[in-house]
């Protein structure tokens, strides 16, 4: 396949090419991810989450620009789930994040919710193959984290990065309790905003309650990322986890049960291709035979999987 | 099926039990569905749904208040994905609601992603099939709606009202675009909070530029929620769209999309559990393959489908 031995090659419209058929769904994308697969498991995922309006992007940019000043290489997927119509990618943060579209050594890509088959989450699974196959160093995916679709795209993530900001208002709770065991680390941007040491306080408490702790204590930074200020104390913290999850095999864990639950999906997404195939001509019956109660959904099916699996 | 036929006979702990069943994936649940499906397709769908923070939970409370007070009964689905990890329901709801729960004409229940198979918004569409069957007039799905499954809930909804309120900040925009496409209504809460009109402007611009704009123009309207102000006139809007909707065999291709969708769903739920099933011993050697790179997931998919589709 051309575009799988390009990028493999170097070739940065390649990438481009394969994350667009892996976003759209061509029927390109398997065989691309196919050829992609050998030369994964190199790169190391970031994963940022937190609520809108916390500078996610900003701070994106910023850590980005952290590595590639120790060299490395950088992708970013910036993964926009409140789109479900319009096709997503927010041009905002293609913007905000201007300052390193120039740079060789970042590769930066939007992607939304375009096409309905498969999750945002698989896609996003298989945008990162596609820069860790291209050889990035660090990949990072950056989403806003208040659903269970966000909560599934920040799994590809090695290390996650959960960003708050001070006064989020009402139900930040409910957030905070949704994205309190995803995070491996805090930090708390716009950190010079009143109420910035009360959201730490908050945060500590709410790691005081969680029963699930391991040895491993999330730590709960401050940040201005808009002035680049906390950065690096932030990413020493990046730093640390890694060290802590590459030493006590949690790491190989994580990975483990990433590769079971990819088999899984794309297990899920070719199952429903085929079945939306091979009922696509008779889907108007059974739906009007619903529609008048002559039949229920779950009879149907039981019909349709006895005729479908072996 | 005891649950179902008493439910049917008007029992709200048969009802509860049902929905138990649903949200926890009981066998049993599939069975009582097929003898609750004859009986639905009564009740009107009203989808609340908009960023944290936004007071729905009180719109909600209010909304129903005003439809018991014209002698409809009601049923409450308050749906938080937030917590894939800790079962969801919010406390808070049912204690911001609880004005309601002496109220035997209306019957209130919070849904998380409890258990993991399948997804939230087929287990919400089957609970408010659960209220329809049992009788309920009026049927509010109250949900975050910042994702891709919170959109999804909302499609359960007849008629779906979407709750912002002034000042959210940053990326509110990227909410809006979200979520615009799914108002049939949008309200302004807290609307004596500066900004309200401003933000009311807004709307009428993002909805100026909507390209897929029907007949049917969302109207905006402003409440005060935790006061019960506008509660009459939002009321009102709902009822023209219902309305609407009736008139012009919107609604009825609503429902038929609606039926599809989940005819679908439930297959894909039903040859997932199917195959899982199949595979579940073979499962970790596939991932030991995986990542010693001796095969990729899409060369095994294919194989696993062979094996098990006619």
């Amino acid at each position: 396949m051309e575009v799988a031995k390009e990028l493999l090659a170097g070739n940065r419209l390649a990438l481009s090419r394969a994350i667009t058929a892996i976003e759209n769904e061509y029927e390109e994308a398997t065989d691309i991810m196919k050829e992609l697969y050998p030369h994964t498991g190199h790169a190391y995922v970031l994963g940022i989450t937190g609520p809108p309006g916390a500078g996610k992007s900003t701070l994106t940019e910023k850590i980005a620009k952290a590595y590639r000043e120790q060299g490395k290489t950088v992708g970013i997927i910036a993964v926009d789930p409140t789109s479900p119509f319009t096709g997503g990618a927010i041009l905002g943060d293609r913007i905000r994040m201007n300052s390193l579209t120039l740079d060789e050594g970042v590769f930066i890509r939007s992607m939304g919710t375009r096409g309905s088959l498969g999750g945002l989450s698989h896609k996003t699974a298989d945008a990162v193959k596609a820069l860790d196959a291209f050889g990035k160093d660090i990949i990072i995916v950056e989403t806003v984290g208040v659903g269970q679709s966000e909560v599934d795209i920040v799994k590809a993530a090695d290390t996650t990065i959960v960003v708050l900001i001070p006064g989020m208002g009402d139900d930040i709770q409910a957030i905070k309790a949704g994205i309190l065991e995803i995070g491996d680390l805090f930090t708390v941007n716009k950190s010079d905003l009143d109420g910035a040491d009360k959201l730490v306080r908050e945060i500590n408490m709410m790691l005081d309650l969680d029963s699930l702790m391991t040895d491993w204590r999330p730590p709960i930074s401050k940040v201005i990322a808009s002035q680049g200020e906390g950065i690096d104390l932030l990413l020493a913290d990046v730093g640390k986890h890694r060290q802590y999850i590459e030493g006590n095999g949690e790491l190989a864990r994580r990975r483990t049960k990433r590769a079971k639950d990819e088999l899984l999906d794309i297990l899920g997404a070719g199952i429903e291709r085929r079945i939306k195939t091979h009922i696509s001509d008779r889907l108007n019956g059974y739906v009007e035979q619903m529609k008048k109660h002559e039949t229920d959904p779950y009879t149907l099916v039981n019909g349709i999987l006895a005729e479908m699996l072996k």
